[in-house]
């Protein structure tokens, strides 16, 4: 016997499809039966877990040995979907990596969106697959959330916000105070890579090839190092602001001159292209799977093999070195070996990238 | 010798006087210089604390013992003030109470801004100093936080997320799923207060006496109930879809029948008088400060007796009992004496109002 397929119960939360698909309406953010089901048949759907299922205000995680660590992010970028990433893997990453570049193991994320009225539910479906994929990725649990809808014109299609909880794990970096004249400077793949991807999309500008994003969790590169017995100085993830950003961070904190030979910075073909056409420096450039770190004197060759061996971080590279304060706390070798001062711009040259 | 007072480098980094006086730019969300005086002159100022002075990538806490409670919420209410609280406060209180009434108590939460260019930073800072002293009063840490600008038109002012870690205290009351007949319904406090006070303030009704929030932390109440020894059954916020929502997710997590009296309800003239106005059921209204508390049968007076000692639940009130399920989940005895099945509405009255 032939049964006729139903349109599913599922589905009739669904505004009326007005050409452009099912579509998120203000009803699926206040509290009623449209929110529940959306929330079950939607979120936990695409990321359950026995944590998120049981759809409480909180959840209740298992204790934790030792000091906690504890970061959030919120993720505005336009567009959601770019090359080599897209909004919902991206707030994955940036707040695994937050977690993983301070020592932590991320164990656990909270998911809390903001929805457009309007919003394709079809949309909102890919975003979830790529937060659940993302999630399995770098070994975390979305184990609680939240959702609002805002009018039309009211918020930008969707914003994320991440928050994470990871344990620590010994030894930690002690951070860039204890940077030392003589330490080296690594970054752990080609630099720039996600705020030009991002620009590019965003401005249907026709790279060819089209650059990627760099996005992808950094647990495992930061793992690798602790595991195998790399002191570390200070590990950090150049997201806004670039590499730039973090150097001068740095500088400022250790009040020693962080010196960057321009030839050894890993750019890839794309990125520099695209930088020449547009004046930007891939320096302060945004990344959002790629770290600096600072090792002692001596020990780079080996941290980048170690580096190298993890698939986050193959391309890997030695870009300077920490000496005595001069003038400027970060400068750059440029062509001719000329050293010119990096400035700390007001701003950044690209908003929106995370 | 007088010293002639100077521009304060700190009011540098605002964008001109425009008449509105200084404003949030996209410049501020860009990961450079001023970002990072933002951050520190104005969020860490305000909020200031060791752990989020340190202004790392994350925050570092002390280990806590046993299970670990961890709720995230975000808060886009419009306006942003509104008598009785404004969007600070309110997102303090928000993921504070969701910790509470999961039976943990709040020790840390985090701050995720997103802001409108253009947003002044006045209302920034009175929003940071609305969170500072609804965190003291809750007795939480803000230990982390992130900021990000969207062009002017992509969000609507301020939007907040929060997410809250506790510490589980024993007992953990059990949920609706424990729910038997004959147990005690109770609120905390009158209903429906915090959706009339932000429509009014929205729609500049001009109710008079104006209608204010109940907006608060129930930490306190909770704490006075487990310290009591009061058995509890659930606990829940009536956010979102007021005290109707829960008392609908509780018969359909318990199969039970919930019945309440409605010349039971604790409703304030203000919004009694505006509710009858416009047409609306104080129990679909949302809260901000109030709670259902599910007892054992003959446990409702020693609970009340407990609530009203605390400040945030001076006026609770028993409204109804859990009986064997009939054909609705939750029935009203209206005006008469004659029941009704509580509607569940597909979204709520009010939007916009967390």
């Amino acid at each position: 016997m032939m049964v006729t397929e139903q349109p599913t119960e599922s589905l009739a939360y669904s505004a009326p499809d007005r050409g452009q698909g099912k579509q998120i309406t203000l009803a699926h953010g206040e509290g009623g039966r449209l929110m529940r089901r959306l929330i079950s048949e939607e979120i936990v759907a695409a990321l359950g877990n026995r944590y998120l299922a049981s759809l409480g205000d909180a959840a209740v995680l298992p204790s934790i040995q030792g000091p906690l660590c504890f970061s959030t992010d919120s993720f505005v970028v336009t567009p959601l979907f770019f090359p080599g990433g897209d909004i919902g893997s991206l707030s994955v990453y940036g707040t695994v990596n937050d977690l993983a570049v301070a020592g932590a193991r991320p164990r656990w994320i909270s998911l809390g969106l903001i929805l457009e009225e309007g919003l394709p539910i079809q949309t909102l479906r890919r975003v979830l697959a790529s937060v659940a994929e993302a999630a399995e990725r770098a070994d975390v649990q979305v184990v609680t959330g939240d959702t609002k809808v805002v009018p039309r014109g009211a918020a930008d299609g969707l914003f994320i916000n991440t928050t994470g909880i990871g344990e620590q794990a010994a030894p930690v970096p002690p951070g860039p105070t204890s940077l030392k004249v003589g330490d080296e400077l690594l970054v752990s793949g080609p630099i720039g890579r996600h705020g030009i991807a991002v620009l590019a999309a965003r401005d249907e500008l026709d790279f060819d090839p089209a650059p990627t994003s760099d996005s992808a969790p950094l647990v495992g590169a930061v793992a690798a190092l602790r595991d195998a017995g790399i002191p570390l100085r200070a590990v950090r993830d150049a997201t806004r602001g670039g590499v730039a950003a973090v150097l001068h961070e740095w500088a400022e904190a250790s009040r020693l001159t962080l010196s960057v030979d321009e030839a050894d910075l890993p750019v890839t073909p794309e990125v520099r292209g695209a930088c020449e056409l547009l004046g930007l420096d891939p320096l302060h450039v945004a990344n959002e799977g790629t770290m600096v770190v600072a090792v002692p004197a001596g020990a780079s060759s080996r941290a980048l093999d170690v580096l190298r061996s993890v698939p986050q971080a193959t391309g890997a590279a030695r870009i300077g070195h920490v000496r005595e304060r001069t003038l400027a706390g970060v400068v750059v070798r440029r062509a001719l070996g000329r050293e010119h001062p990096l400035d700390e711009p007001l701003g950044a040259p690209l908003p929106r990238i995370c």
